[in-house]
């Protein structure tokens, strides 16, 4: 099965984040992988709109209780009903994670994602200092081609 | 978007209950719809296989930690690590419910999708009496064809 | 530790029923154990206040997100966020359930408690028939009493 | 009803920590707060043992699914069998969050409690940096006297 590849990031988002994000999930479709996301708008759209337009597959794992609740680019969604409890599932569900900026509920899926070993990119996203020295820490990259290529490298490695 | 049908059913399944599953399956494909289910074996199995021989979609929402320990019939896979909690999300995420057969867990399962306002078709399966008048219950079919046609009709009028 | 016991039922509940779950929730605190519910109204506030002015411990898990969202019996609650999910959490942490009566909400706990293999005591509660035969069901008892003392047996044996 | 205080923190912890967060438990049960944790070892259990012996309330959330399997020192344990989806309903169900120490299941926690709007204090723990400026952060103490009264107020404020 291809890789999956989860893309966080804020509801709101600025209009170069959004470029980032949408060349983000261009690039996971290229390479034939399947995007997972929060099924939000911002960074989730853009990341989707991204994959669909080049032929890929995005699964939405929605906060809410309606399946049809999440953006318009989504090729399937779940329906959680969980709140905030389903960026566990996001992580767990995700072979390696990208953050592209993204406020504290992005800030929580990229600690589940590193707390269950899954690789985490980040993209203009968030810096974290530990109180004691960890095994893995958010790998920083500059590009959207950057940040899908170590993904892909460190999930396969994974 | 096409409908979501979930098709739930015990984990072990006779020879019959698999042959029946596994048309519900075929039907839902047919029709276009998405199949929804837990991604394990037994009747889940049976109607993921012939959801897919039948060029379906079949999204399994698994209760374990690792995305690739469901069946080998689905199309896309959620890893919740939630345990019996995840039956909630099938029955949120579903338009309507088939359960074939099955045990407690699918009891709970059809009990979740009436509390949600779903409709749920049995096909030898849980018969449940109320203490009260409910407003909705299980419909009983006998036939794959039936409870599919029937699931189609309710999901459309839901 | 003192037994957990659940106690499930409808949010709106007749007057007979109500006197029912109060007496259970009397007989629970008398036996020193912790009452679990899901800490809203009808069924459940009837029982925790029972329980609490016998002197009991009545530990809340509501579906919402407001912790002081549940009932005013409550000695203590849980904000899960959950919606329907919390439902495996109440059975889950039981050691034994008594139904009050009850509508799909209520079945769906005692399916859960069921698959997990606790046992589950039904006063005027729904009657269920499995399509195969299950190695446990729900026991049925006419008095708040004998279902409590059942219960602290089951659970003992448990 | 009392403030509900989450002590979070990791499983493996060093003396000072320990003493710490033994500490915080200590200031929480002292002004009749209710200690909320994960219910695990290392901060959890040092924070709960410290409240438990100047008579105050601790609730576990346990990621697991056996009531009794948390740390010796909690009045009531919660089984959610919901892994790290869990630390989604500490966030929830707490007024305010201590922080000591800690690895990325603690930042998840941190990170949750700070999306719902609830106040966040850390003693020794992580330290973080957004992509863009937030509303809100964590508050970082030297001491637990220090925390405790910063939760108290920030909870109040709440």
């Amino acid at each position: 099965m291809s890789f999956h590849i989860a893309v966080v990031g804020g509801t709101q988002v600025g209009f170069d984040a959004a470029l980032l994000a949408e060349e983000v999930g261009r690039e996971i479709a290229k390479r034939g992988g399947v995007l997972i996301c929060g099924g939000g708008e911002g960074v989730m759209q853009a990341a989707s709109r991204g994959a669909r337009e080049h032929g890929g597959i995005v699964l939405g794992i929605l906060p809410g209780s309606d399946r049809c609740g999440g953006n318009p680019y989504l090729s399937l969604a779940v329906a959680t009903g969980l709140g905030d409890a389903r960026n566990a599932i996001i992580a767990r569900t995700a072979d390696a994670m990208i953050a592209v900026g993204g406020g504290y509920g992005t800030l929580s899926e990229i600690a589940l994602a590193l707390k269950m070993g899954k690789p985490v990119i980040g993209l203009q996203s968030w810096k974290v200092e530990a109180p004691v020295q960890m095994e893995r820490s958010i790998i920083h990259c500059q590009t959207a081609a950057a940040a899908v290529e170590t993904a892909w490298r460190a999930a396969g490695a994974g």
